[in-house]
């Protein structure tokens, strides 16, 4: 499923495990079981996964300045029980005895069978910060610094100016690019040979006069259909700097991806433009929060983004027509190394772009950034999450095995083909209680309501099935059942021509034409885009074997999920029914993946880990499909 | 010595000898046997070399399509006595029955001991093509076309564009740029998903509509400080299809590398110029090998290029001022990917250049590629090697060991700073003859003499040393002594002002100024010259502990030494004393060091060998220099 090889973090030989011969053993899973000494904690990883990226995904800390790179051989721990074949750089670490007693380099120590790793107490503190969704992460970016203050050199020291940079950089083994070398030498030399080496993963992007060690920077940016988010990170802190969020530029050109793709398929010039658009309004939101957080442009070094797959594709400029259309192919689910540069942007000149990888043409990286932000492959709880939208995305799983899916709902959520349906924004209805005697409305910036926008349409509709004036099947009722029931509400329900509607404000009048209502039709919508999710976490439900009563929680993520209410939710049958306290709001989860992605690059090998992992499940062209979907169409009992 | 890592084969942690736990023996040269069956073939490499590489490197073919990548797993050997530890990738070669039987991938082999090794019959008989100083060079280029016709995507197989293509490459595994991945979804549609794949080393840089195979080429350039030559081959055939040169068009900054270094430090648009103007002179020459060849300049798919380090570092626009004083230091040894179009040539547009890496200052990419075409590191014989020019390299030594130097001759031997020097022209003497009765010239064109040039001066010096009219100070002899000695030659030595002359030819007069004539200062300028070279080839034999009886053979270099005299070579000392049938032109070996990368990776592999296993000498700032200098400016008794 995985493209060629991961981003940033090829998948090397030694990645497939150094010096090991035996085959994975296979029990069932493909998992392996990990007991981490002396604090006792335990994970399941993937058979092959090394002990160092299953301690840091479990938040415990093990020496390392390198990235895993075997090249600062300080990631030392010893496997107490179980194989791990010595591998080619643990000779250069270890004595003799030393290999003997268990003692391997983390980092290359690829657990293949259950393990017990002992490790050592830190030689430093690591820094950590909070992101995601109670995510405790080790503070490991890509982008590191090294003050260097070097040997000039001599008749009898003519190393070149790379390797005497190289030769500093003790842990770190960087290429440099031509642009970079045509520099390096006026640099060392002007600076007198004291300069900060900048390094970005495996790239010395930079040398900079003096020590500069102290200022150090990266921008994630949350790449929305809709919105941009763009985050200003101090690498250093772990702590955002200045966050900014701007309306997509792509917006004239349609307000959905297909009606994107579809620009592009009809104007040859549309492409460009697109990409060119979205580049404008990555770059406004870099000069914001640079500007905010009074952070020169080019100590910006690097980049992460995470978007869908259509966002992703339209930003590199690479044509998006077979994502719009079955079978739903994606160019490449890895992106190929591009710079920030690439995208339009005026950061540092060489700073990389780390972009998330994709799961499908449905399911992008923004919700590969959501499961990395929520630990979902981690986590020991089944967990349900669901990214509601016009394209509704959908992953259920725990440490043991996840499934992903996209669902079609349709725009509803964002009441866009809804009679009085309306962006959240002033004058929205957002929330609606009906008592006996009428209704109670909550409106965005308590003004008078104009419209009613998602979480009010939710709310509405879980309100009128609950009362009863919707049926099961998603009628209203007959008038006479309503006034003889509902005495207090029934005048509400009326025609407009020849469709009822239920008025949830008069605004002032009597003319339900001018009112703010909901319609049979606006509750028809809703029905179809509810069971187009409900369908979906069903066949994964079906898919693992699992009830709705076995899952721990519902992440119900992004900016929609931040505002729909947990009980009308379950109400309408949108999410299955479960107690409330554990269908938790999770937030803007891809903008926090993108964050987790620039502070470790650790967390950023995961989200290859979910690529490989995850196993994606196509709904459409299922046989089964259209069964379920009738059946998820009427409200629950 | 090298830099951070070699371009375009990066060593990688399983170069470093995966599964390796023994330190390599070390037998006090660090080298290890290596016999091959059936025929009984024995070499000796480093330890740690590939088995692969080493049978490449002594024209044994050993099956083998992904170029050592560990991808095609068609390598197999046995290791019938000696050490291999069982690699990552064997296991999934080689059943565990074949493994103990010692079978093993002959590209992650690594021997690091005495090994013997079994080669099965290939099957598929390799293409070779003669190269270099006879050199047998078994084709496998760094460019491999792969026609494809591949499986359309359906629901049921949702494969990216990209993985689709990569699963049906088994052999290879390239990545693949997002410029390539703009068009991939396009072409893959517009031509039904048949089409050719076009690998260059690990990038995927086309997919090209239909069965192209049959159109596959290269260009190798020799990057000289004068000329520029650019020979089209056919990667199909190995044999070249056209070849040109050119004047380097930055010869209006200067003839040679120091002043056209000086040019960049005295005005800072100098190093846009030449970087300018040498990317013209090739770009034409593709334009008219293409053009001569009938091939498309999209069909050469790579180029490869050597030349001295000044001008690799003009070339990519790295600052050259620190090459021009001491210590000399180069900015990189081994210099990072580039593309063919950041050179300025309008080839394919994601064509790579292959970049000869340099072993110093003034031992460039163009002797690193004349060893290569030598085989001066892989040969049993003790060879000298000598690239006679204003800055002369010279390198000593066998498959044991190698010692490289420069030695600066300054330009006597472009005949510049003689008086009546010219370059090797029409109507420049090429060759003396001095017999009792008078002189024989030889001269270019069949012309009238009008100077002399490079060889002309050799011969000339060298004839007058062995009559005895120059004493082996360097000294014409007095008047009468050549009166007295030489009757029919005396009264061509003569003065001209206070500097005695000898007339090579009269032209007709009877005026030694308006006569070809060699004066005592040029031959001053030859000795500096020649003692120079002398003193930098006694260093390398003091430092390998050999004297001139064991060398085997004297490679003379470039296009000066095609023209020169063995006899008077030796005559005035500037070769050391050996039989003249061992004394061998060479000629351009550079120019056959490029062609010779672009038809086989294994070879450009064997590049970074040399960068390795080559011994640099620094001669300036050694305290016995000037010694051994003063000793050598005498010719020979």
């Amino acid at each position: 499923m995985s493209g060629p090889s991961p981003q940033r973090r090829p998948l090397s030989l030694a990645d497939a495990g150094a010096g090991a011969v035996d085959p994975a053993p296979d029990d069932g899973t493909g998992r392996v079981r990990l007991r981490f000494l002396p604090d006792g904690a335990e994970v399941r990883v993937p058979s092959g996964t090394p002990v160092f990226d299953a301690a840091s995904w479990n938040g415990i800390a093990i020496d390392s300045t390198c990235g895993g790179h075997g090249t600062c051989k300080k990631c030392r721990v010893r496997i107490v029980s179980g194989e791990v074949p010595v591998g080619p750089l643990d000779p250069r670490a270890f004595s003799a005895d030393e290999l003997r007693e268990g003692w391997r380099l983390a980092c290359r120590a690829n657990a293949r069978g259950d393990l017990v790793v002992e490790v050592p107490p830190l030689q430093t503190r690591p820094k950590a910060a909070l992101a995601g969704v109670g995510r405790h992460v080790i503070l490991r970016p890509a982008v590191q610094k090294r003050h260097l203050v070097l040997e000039e050199p001599t008749m009898e020291d003519q190393r070149s100016d790379l390797q005497r940079v190289l030769d500093a950089l003790e842990d770190l083994e960087p290429h440099a690019s031509v642009e970079m070398l045509r520099s390096l030498g006026s640099v060392l030399r002007a600076s007198h040979f004291n300069v900060t080496a900048v390094v970005c993963d495996q790239e010395l992007i930079d040398l900079e006069p003096g020590d500069t060690t102290a200022r150090r920077f990266a921008i994630a940016f949350d790449l929305g259909t809709t919105t941009v988010v763009a985050t200003l990170l101090d690498l250093e802190s772990g702590q955002p700097v200045a966050v900014r969020s701007m309306l997509n530029r792509q917006q004239p050109y349609g307000a959905d991806v297909i009606t994107r793709i579809s620009a592009t398929m009809m104007d040859p010039d549309a492409l460009d433009a697109l990409r060119e658009r979205v580049h404008e309004t990555m770059a406004e939101l870099v000069a914001e929060v640079c500007s905010e957080g009074d952070v020169a442009p080019r100590e910006v070094y690097e980049i992460t983004m995470c978007g869908n797959v259509t966002m992703m594709h339209l930003a590199l400029g690479i044509d998006p027509e077979p994502l719009s259309m079955a079978p739903f192919v994606v160019s490449t689910h890895s992106f190929p190394e591009v710079l920030a540069r690439d995208l339009g942007l005026s950061v540092h000149p060489r700073a990389p772009a780390f972009l998330f990888p994709s799961l499908g043409a449905y399911v992008g990286g923004d919700i590969v950034a959501g499961m990395l932000a929520t630990g979902l492959t981690r986590d020991r709880r089944l967990r349900l999450f669901i990214d509601v939208g016009t394209n509704s995305e959908i992953a259920l799983g725990s440490h043991e095995r996840v499934l992903a899916t996209a669902a079609p709902a349709g725009p509803a959520f964002e009441a866009a083909q809804i009679r009085c349906g309306m962006r959240a924004a002033p004058g929205a209805i957002e929330g609606v209680k009906l008592s006996e005697d009428g209704v109670s409305l909550d409106v965005i910036g308590d003004e008078p309501p104009v419209g009613i926008c998602g979480s009010g349409l939710v709310d509405a509709v879980a309100e009128l099935v609950h009362c009863g004036l919707l049926d099961h099947s998603g009628r209203f009722i007959p008038d006479e059942d309503a006034h003889r029931r509902f005495p207090g509400l029934a005048d509400r329900l009326t025609k407009i021509g020849q469709e009822r509607v239920f008025v949830l404000d008069w605004r002032g009048g009597q003319d339900p034409e001018r009112s703010v209502f909901l319609s049979q039709r606006d509750v028809r919508e809703l029905q179809f885009a509810k069971a187009s999710i409900a369908t979906g976490w069903s066949i994964l439900m079906a898919s693992l074997g699992v009830a709705p009563e076995d899952v721990s929680q519902i992440l119900l993520a992004g900016s929609f999920g931040a505002y729909l209410s947990p009980l009308s939710a379950v109400r309408i049958g949108l999410v299955p029914k479960i107690a409330l306290p554990r269908i938790v709001s999770a937030g803007n989860v891809a903008g926090e993946g993108a964050k987790i992605a620039a502070l470790s690059v650790r967390e950023r090998a995961e989200a290859y880990s979910i690529l490989r992992e995850v196993e994606y499940v196509e709904l459409s062209g299922r046989s089964d499909f259209n069964d379920m979907f009738v059946d998820q169409l009427a409200f629950p009992g």
